[in-house]
């Protein structure tokens, strides 16, 4: 509802928001302990050749210098940037600490990362994600590939967010698919093929003419390709059988997706689902790729991405293959904040406020307060002693239920409001419970929003 | 006991630290949520103009260039850096939204800031911070100093650390004691205080002589009051009474100091005293300050710090009184986990590895972790079906308590081996569940290196 952006591309939230945002997060960071992946953080910064030794992303990194530092002169092996993923830094953090790390590494991580892109819809400079990946030790398996996209099916679909489908594709099948073909500028014919949904199947047919001089039959190959999707492995796989092309590359990418889909179909989360027009930009990637978009507003960027890759954790002693998914938390709860489809319960964490008699009296309240905190109730007293009606409308205004209020007398038990009901009981600051439900802020899904957006939204 | 720091000043964990870090960081969340302190992330970059605009911490500050920038052109109003606390960020984040905020507006933020110092014990570039502010509407009142002390004496109680000890002062006291002795360059006189701990009286006395012409007289009646402290406000407020100095502002801070001390005798949490040496360096503060140091570590930097700042959260048309705290989580587990005095019980979250029997039978290992999962148990499948005897030296190594060996006949119950007792009994991943002790990774604390380090610490 309230994403405050006084610099451009670098949400913010009030506390209300704030609530669910850590409510969600907390929510992903247990699913993914549950499934056994041990949390890592990494320093924010990276050496510039960390960040540049992969990919095509030179463009998008934020340098560090220190204001005072001594011109600009630091070499470039000096230079460090922030990391524009949680990816490259694992490389980095696994290859420095492999003898003291157990194989296959598998952790989660979740961070900011930065990127100094032009921002737009669920596009920040600064954004918040959630990442699992399983680095393995010699022996490759499909079946890391499986567990990770399971994983985020399952994390995904215990989210309070509108549903979400897994688009998995396999980096073989088409690097094989171009093999069969005789395509030679592999690299740049996918990297063509990847704006299919931006800029549609003319202006790709044009593009791969122009800039790979490719035949308008294997152009027109690649994009009955692109097309096949869906559920069923055997389907899948008649399809591209039947366009006719053979490479061992193909049918080994065509094993592994197929071993994906077999692993989830009838799962009881969110759905994954073949769609061979996915390439996933980074280079890095050397096998499984999958993005997630949302089923009901497939025009907004995708939301959980990942794949494996094979050579990313190498240097000269190892190489350590690798898969993984990031969750971009801050671009699902861009959509889901800002159209109000959840809130919190109310701005604070406080359930009950201690109202204040007088400043003679003040240690009573905080006496009550300190009593109700030990029990697990979040409290706080009133900082003036104002009228009660003036503390009942602070409380209101943030949306705590229960006001305390101390015994006139200054012994005994006092009594407690409830704002909603007004009804108010006399009560023992050492026995009394709220209801379970008013004992956290909650996260509240607002149906009616949800109508609204699937009239309204730019990303049906 | 294993900081990474492969870049100086950048402190990495192990999963096994992490997971130390993790809790503690958690608990922290969770006692300033008991508070009613409500959550807020800013983003990491402020303008240039709002980290300078207060203070002397021009030489810290790490500024950001986007790598593909045109030149480094860009004039100081559009230039960014990453902040250096978290309390100028929240100032400017309540002045740009105070509309939408209820006041007093008490919130916490644990993130993480950054510093081009030269790291050093306890000192470095990256750390993590967990800050309590209470930011008054127009009505200012010491009972807001008084409970973000107490609350972060409970905190620090609360965590599984050596003890601590809040140093309390007040600026008004040492301002308005200096305005009794006729100091008129009282900015540079406290600037020069402050230095007490680090480089002792004589050079004090020499500072104060050259660099402010303070005579003989005025220095040793300085000296004298940062020599005062104590738990007893009124033994606090007769020494300084002794020493003969009057002036409004003196007296006012000492109240304010009494008020602090009065409300924290004999409370069940961290000790709490009066420290007159205590002075903080930040320009912002007006009135409490407060530093907390390990009572058998008074070397070590201190751990949390903060005080009152009437006239930080201000612009041309409002002036919001605060006060607040922050804890240094890396600073404190810097020491706890370089000196091994905590460890993560295991390296993973993982409670139970799921053993593979063969490729084949893949789907019955991973039913059983779903239905581990299904009741709140973190579990993993190990990826090979090698002999069970490595399976078991996996998790070993990794510190996971329970191995779970499916049927052998591929139905009915299977077996689960304490790794510890080696007991193994026939079990149901419907019903089995581990003692509440292994359910999670716990913080384990180790007394024989407490015993060590107090032994041989250069901080004692």
């Amino acid at each position: 509802m309230s994403m405050l952006t006084s610099l451009s591309g670098y949400p913010e939230w009030l506390p209300e928001d704030q609530l669910v945002v850590q409510q969600v997060t907390e929510l992903i960071r247990r699913k993914f302990e549950l499934f056994g992946f041990a949390p890592i953080e990494t320093r924010v910064v990276e050496p510039l050749s960390t960040l540049l030794a992969k990919g095509e992303t030179d463009k998008e990194i934020y340098l560090l210098r220190r204001l005072q530092a001594a011109g600009d002169d630091d070499g470039d092996d000096k230079r460090v940037g922030l990391h524009f993923d949680l990816t490259v830094p694992l490389a980095r953090y696994v290859l420095e600490n492999r003898r003291q790390l157990e194989f296959p590494f598998r952790r989660y991580q979740i961070q900011k990362a930065w990127r100094g892109e032009t921002p737009g819809s669920g596009r920040y400079r600064e954004f918040l994600q959630a990442d699992i990946d399983i680095i393995e030790g010699q022996h490759r398996s499909v079946s890391a590939d499986v567990e990770i996209i399971q994983a985020v099916s399952e994390v995904m679909a215990a989210l309070p967010i509108p549903p979400v489908r897994l688009h998995v594709n396999n980096r073989k099948l088409l690097e094989g698919f171009c093999l069969g073909l005789g395509i030679e500028r592999i690299t740049q014919t996918l990297r063509i093929l990847d704006k299919l949904a931006k800029i549609g199947e003319q202006e790709v047919l044009g593009q791969l003419a122009a800039q790979v001089s490719l035949p308008r039959e294997a152009a027109t190959q690649c994009l009955a390709l692109a097309g096949i999707s869906g559920t069923s492995a055997a389907e899948v796989a008649g399809a591209v059988t039947a366009l006719g092309v053979a490479h061992p590359l193909l049918d080994e990418g065509l094993d592994e997706l197929a071993s994906v889909l077999l692993a989830c179909e009838g799962q009881a989360a969110a759905p994954v689902m073949a769609d061979l027009s996915i390439v996933r930009g980074l280079d890095y990637y050397t096998g499984t790729v999958c993005e997630t978009k949302f089923v009901q507003f497939p025009r907004y960027p995708t939301v959980a991405a990942g794949g494996r890759y094979d050579n990313l954790v190498a240097d000269s002693a190892v190489s350590l293959p690798g898969v993984g998914m990031s969750i971009g938390i801050t671009r699902i709860l861009g959509l889901v904040l800002h159209e109000g489809l959840l809130r919190g319960s109310r701005k604070t964490p406080s359930c009950v406020l201690v109202a204040l008699v007088s400043d003679e009296r003040r240690g009573q309240s905080l006496g009550i307060a300190r009593r109700l905190r030990a029990r697990g109730i979040a409290c706080e007293v009133y900082p003036r002693p104002v009228r009660y009606g003036q503390q009942i409308q602070y409380a209101d205004r943030k949306g705590i239920p229960f006001v305390w209020f101390p015994p006139e007398s200054g012994e005994g038990d006092g009594q407690v409001r409830d704002l909603r009901s007004k009804a108010q009981v006399s009560a023992d600051e050492d026995i009394w419970v709220p209801p379970a439900e008013d004992l956290s802020a909650r996260v509240i899904a607002d149906g009616q929003a949800l109508e609204r957006v699937l009239a309204t939204s730019p990303y049906r």
